[in-house]
């Protein structure tokens, strides 16, 4: 079986023995419960010797009683046991075995031993191992979820890869899912395997990555290559420094490699490295929404100069330039500014609103010609959309830029939104939209021009390189 | 009269004159009407040459008409009538001047000669300027604020100085007010005179400040060093980059001089610079809220290894350093750990809530044991309050976690909570209270305690030269 074959018994698994089934409900932690809830349609069979029945689903009192014919088994019993479970399932014919359990590899000692025999066992019957230490898989478009905890599984075109399972639950901001592979303590299945499974999956656009260490270093670049050169890799990097790498021996079991020697590989197969959380959503939004931009020049529009002069400290920084304007643009822009305003790079549309009290047409106006400008290939906004939430910056604003946006799907829009949030909403979630990326600081809305220009400048080379 | 009375006479005005008031109510843009909405109790003195009333209270229809002995003018006419309107609430006796209008020295030409002549008029008159291009002073404590557009002005102990309205109004995540004062173009009042006000006020427990340019160095030195001694002060900057420097003539018509020279200048000062509105937003939480950490050794409290790694990386790259436990501390929490997992720093609660299923036991007794251990400075701890809202993590540990602030409050708690909002509101506004700040990002709550620690450094060094 090719490696692309058995990953999609994990996360495209028709069928789920659930060893360990748990008959405690309503808490959130029973897996039956939970992929009953997110409507999974594939069958499931738990395994636990002192129920006949889970939330109406007939239980088994042991592996042996399983069918045959089963894509993958759930392993949810303490370290100890496992072992012996993993071995009844091989022999019930089952290819795809997941580990959850903790307290192997991760805190060393008897830890380890026990790891190796569950590889060593799955080896000899033919099946591959994800973990141990793992919350497993999920898939949103086949509403599969195998992680012990129950979380919104929304279809985004997000694959994720993450030897945590906070990655696989979504960042701080955004749910990432589509789809995640916990591959835990990496025991087996590894980064380059997921990556395979990826690389020419309709589902996925982008791949969003949390990376404590690669073992094998050579296969995940050749698999890292294969994708960027038609998706973007945005990886998270746990244990850069010292002291952070010594940790992920109790983490994983395994010791993360210096950070330069990550840095140069990354850089080498066209990988994008989030430096954090806050990066990671960013970049997600980013290259899920946006256009790659064709140069590094960028139009500001701001209401307020201040953050004007703070969106130009922030190009600058990112390798970015403030594009000028062809005469055609500062004539129209002209024409909804008040005569003492010089129409220059910010756009200054503050003072526009107190001589055009329109302001959906001065936003409109200047945006257009932004976006006609053959000088200009990305617009950085700047707007206080939740100053108040009934009127035009609130409502009209939002409406006027999504039109704009979709008018002109070739140039990436990014804004940032320096007022509190949107009624209920925070003001990135209410703006951002086809075309257009509402980051928190001016400093982020820069920062993902300027990954999504190098991006695409690596694509470029590799393309020019065939 | 000395500058603190001068200023007063701007913040703290018990009688304003509104030259240039509008009849237009219903859209946040009458001050009359949001002085009358925020309960401001000092007298409103409009003028308006076509109206007899707005809102109740009684028109001027002349600057002549006026009374005497008002303390403060809000101009708010065209640029080109601002000095005739200076000139005649001179005349009156008014001591104090916000001129709104944009159009002065941020455009050049024309403005500039407009600038030099308020102040001409102003200097002649022994008057103060505010301004022009601003919003002018608010006051929270007083209901008072003379910006043209509405928000809340929380009665919080900050102090703003701003050369934009932008920080005037707040941060993206946070309203600022306590009290702010928009100097604008700085054509007189400057930040010097502004912390002079801020030095000794009794409201005001920190200084947030937006600053372009500063005109006469040493003064402003002299006054901040005043200022530092006793409460922190915190500037974001603007026109950092050459790009961006150029730019700041057309805002406040004023040219920002180079990164460095004002990077050296805060560190002389103690002044902490924010590198953006995210790391403005922290420190001002961080800073209100926080005490001191006497020392740099940091205990991490995580539920999930991967993001102990992401936050030791955070500690170490902000120079602080994980804490060693005393025997008794991991003696302690052991006893709520499985007995495969060795109590290390992090200490990862994850594994411990499937052996003790009471989440808020196991988090009081980590947390307590790390606020008593003499070895630990501060707390960093990483939680999903979000997961699910109506369980413990979304209500019973952030009351855990109040709960022993409240109790130990000489050790700084900082924290990341790695899910979505909780409910309505964000996280960290969720679970941030007396003696814990939540922030978006684990680095970013590291660099708090880092500038938090760097500051009472500086504070021990000046005590230490008296």
């Amino acid at each position: 079986m090719d490696i692309k074959q058995q990953i999609k018994l994990f996360i495209e698994a028709r069928s789920i023995a659930l060893v360990g089934a748990t008959r405690r409900t309503g808490d959130g932690h029973n897996v039956v419960e939970n992929l009953l809830n997110y409507g999974y349609t594939g069958k499931l069979y738990p395994v636990n010797p002192n129920a006949d029945d889970i939330m109406g689903v007939k239980v088994y009192h042991s592996i042996g009683d399983l069918p045959e014919g089963i894509d993958l088994a759930l392993i949810s019993t303490p370290r100890s046991q496992a072992p012996q479970h993993a071995r009844e399932c091989v022999a019930k014919g089952i290819k795809a075995l997941i580990i959850v359990a903790q307290g192997m590899a991760d805190v060393g000692g008897e830890g380890i031993s026990l790891q190796q025999e569950l590889v060593k066992i799955a080896r000899e019957g033919g099946a591959r191992v994800l973990g141990p230490n793992t919350f497993g898989v999920a898939n949103a478009f086949m509403h599969l979820n195998t992680a012990f905890v129950n979380f919104e599984i929304p279809e985004n075109p997000i694959g994720t890869i993450a030897q945590t399972g906070m990655l696989f639950g979504g960042t701080a901001r955004r749910r990432l899912m589509g789809k995640a592979i916990d591959i835990g303590n990496t025991c087996d299945i590894d980064f380059a395997d997921a990556l395979e499974y990826y690389v020419d999956d309709p589902q996925i656009k982008l791949i969003a990555m949390y990376m404590e260490d690669v073992k094998d270093g050579r296969k995940f670049m050749r698999a890292a290559k294969k994708v960027t050169r038609q998706k973007p890799i945005i990886v998270l990097k746990g244990g850069r420094t010292s002291v952070g790498a010594n940790l992920t021996k109790s983490h994983t079991g395994s010791m993360a490699g210096r950070a330069e020697i990550y840095d140069a590989a990354f850089r080498q197969c066209g990988i994008i490295r989030a430096s954090d959380f806050d990066e990671m959503d960013d970049l997600v939004m980013g290259f899920w929404y946006l256009p790659p931009p064709k140069g590094r020049r960028v139009a500001l529009m701001t209401n307020t100069m201040g953050a004007g002069i703070l969106a130009t400290d922030a190009c600058t920084n990112w390798g970015l330039e403030l594009a000028t304007f062809t005469g055609e643009t500062k004539e129209r822009i002209s024409r909804v500014m008040p005569p003492w305003l010089p129409v220059i790079n910010p756009v200054d549309i503050g003072p526009a609103n107190f001589v055009v009290p329109d302001r959906e047409k001065v936003i409109f106006e200047c945006m257009e010609s932004l976006l006609l400008d053959p000088g200009v290939d990305a617009i950085l906004f700047i707007l206080p959309a939740g100053f108040d939430k009934e009127s035009a910056w609130g409502v009209e604003v939002p409406n006027v830029a999504r039109k704009l946006a979709a008018k002109y799907p070739a140039k990436p829009i990014v804004g940032w939104v320096h007022s509190n949030d949107v009624g209920e909403k925070s003001a990135h979630a209410y703006m951002t939209d086809r075309n257009i990326v509402v980051c928190p600081t001016v400093d982020r809305a820069a920062r993902v021009l300027s990954r999504l220009l190098n991006y695409a400048r690596f694509r470029e080379e590799i393309k020019a390189e065939e």
